[in-house]
């Protein structure tokens, strides 16, 4: 096969992100891509270059005082009706488009193109994002090779519509649940139904009081919400048992064993069950080489309400934040799509801060 | 086959509830009891016999001045390690000891031993009690022969434990729904969670005050059930919909159209399907043959508080009630029984008001 990631192609960040998006890469397949990838980067005197499965990692060895990773994943959802890409205007469809393959032509762009950074730096181009964390390129590096990820800063280049979003939030997921005693429907007064013993559950997430907490001024909008409620045992039978799965979004001020002791204290007196858990990631602002990316990007930061990968730098100490052309509205959408407008000014930003 | 039911067995009640008992009657497989006991009534000089289906019907015409009917069903639910029956001290174990072939003795053993009842009687032994009501026996005869039906009182043989059940409450199923907007839980202020809305329903089933009506004596106890709910879309996912299915069961003062009504004034402002419905029945205990009957039983009556065939009747304007010596509770156990000392005393009761 012919590497369509020419020379040509990749010193446009825009011509390069259609011809990512046009090598097919769902999860798990990510092998095609990985190998186009890492010949262009082998083929580059200024990198060293390793690949660990389908995670292909490239780092300049220039002695600078402080190292930066900048970060993309290479798969995608699956195609829905959306491949290859195509143009409409100034606009680039396609599954990838957004999420995150504009991101992923920065970094492969910039580690070709900028032989010369003011701090030493690390690319990631990573497989299975999209899926179970067992997957992620970045998990299993970080269990077989954990010294490639030593760094002082991160850019995770994930669609945040060329805004910086800062760290990001933490997610859990617990089981609330009610018990009472089945009884017959026609003598329900021999029974006590434990669907309507969650209504009491029901009223403290509807008063509930989000937090919204500010930090190196990025706001963290917190959320605590039911995804998904069951119970009853058959249409003549007061219910002995209901469920209510609870999902709490919140701020990176929280740990996990906090956020866990909230949703204990807010449910107190019903069986809580935590069945899902991810720490979010400070913002981490003020480490030097996050000053110099907000003064490049020249806007305020926003705090990332979503979890992404800036959590697994973040649990490693380092500060990491997300920026990416893509709309995130419209990941993971059948119309996906990216502004070719938004493309060229956030390649413009990071060569202002890389090779300044 | 040799015909277990035999004269001796059929002179004994207890006997022949045993017979009964140990011929395999789950619904729809009722052929050989009803070959049995359509083969003992066709030797009986004053009764008349119809059959139809597996449903045998029996009949004096001595132009009394009443009828009553005698009815009980010949099929049990599924067997369940409780076949054939088995004697425990005063107790007979068994599926469908309880319910309800002790009752079908009773009319057996009265259709076989009373020639010349008080009243012209008619006897129904009757199919598929037990499932959906297209298969029940008094269905099907009350759409083909709907004048082997006339009565001016029904006693079903449904088991009581030797009390007089009147009449029955009806019963309505309705689904109670809540809509909003989906959005993604990371930033939940952008939907409208259906559950959380949901909580409004519980609340108003919580605080639901269940009315007791007496009606000739009898009270009924009425009560408004959450027998299922069902809401979510995935574990990141504000959901758009939750599903609440409410059980009501109404004291036979309510028609089906009042008991609707109710069911939409108390959860006005909401969606509101009802999925299933049945009318109650009247108690009736003002006919002359229903005074003449709680006289011999000599007790005060309760009402029914669960729905039973006796709902059929009334909706023929036929008075009925419940009398037979089960347990209720015991129906559909593993472990049910039948108590010797109650099917001895409720066929005396019987043939004290039938053939005195």
């Amino acid at each position: 096969m012919e590497n369509p990631l020419t020379p040509e192609v990749l010193a446009d960040p825009v011509a390069l992100t259609r011809a990512l998006v046009d090598i097919e890469s769902v999860s798990l397949h990510e092998k095609e891509i990985a190998d186009c990838v890492e010949a262009v980067l082998r083929a580059v005197p200024h990198l060293s270059v390793r690949r660990h499965g389908n995670t292909v990692m490239a780092r300049t060895d220039l002695g600078r005082e402080r190292r930066v990773v900048l970060a993309g994943h290479l798969d995608t959802v699956p195609l829905n009706d959306n491949f290859p890409s195509w143009m409409q205007g100034d606009l680039l469809y396609g599954c990838g488009t957004s999420d995150m393959k504009s991101g992923v032509a920065y970094a492969l762009h910039l580690a070709v193109t900028v032989p010369d950074p003011r701090y030493d730096v690390t690319y990631f181009f990573y497989e299975a994002e999209e899926i179970e964390s067992r997957y992620n390129g970045l998990t299993l590096v970080s269990q077989a090779h954990p010294e490639w990820l030593t760094a002082d800063f991160a850019v995770l280049l994930e669609p945040t519509y060329g805004v910086v979003e800062a760290g990001c939030q933490g997610t859990m997921r617990a089981t609330v649940g009610t018990t009472g005693r089945r009884a017959h429907s026609a003598r329900s007064w021999h029974g006590v139904n434990a669907i309507h013993a969650a209504g009491e559950v029901l009223r403290r997430l509807e008063s509930y009081e989000a937090r919204a907490v500010t930090i190196d001024g990025c706001t963290y909008r917190e959320g605590m919400n039911a995804v998904s409620i069951r119970g009853g045992v058959a249409g003549n039978v007061v219910p002995d048992r209901c469920e209510v799965e609870v999902n709490y979004r919140f701020a990176p001020d929280r740990s996990e064993q906090e956020a866990q002791d909230h949703v204990r204290e807010v449910f107190a007196g019903y069986e809580v069950t935590v069945t899902d858990s991810a720490a979010g990631a400070l913002p981490g602002l003020t480490a030097e080489p996050a000053r110099e990316f907000l003064a490049a990007v020249g806007e305020a930061p926003v705090g990332k309400l979503g979890w992404t990968d800036v959590a697994r730098f973040a649990a490693l100490g380092i500060p990491a934040l997300n920026f990416g052309p893509g709309d995130p509205n419209l990941a993971h959408a059948p119309d996906e799509h990216v502004e070719i407008g938004k493309i060229r000014d956030g390649a413009a930003t990071l060569h202002r801060w890389l090779a300044s």
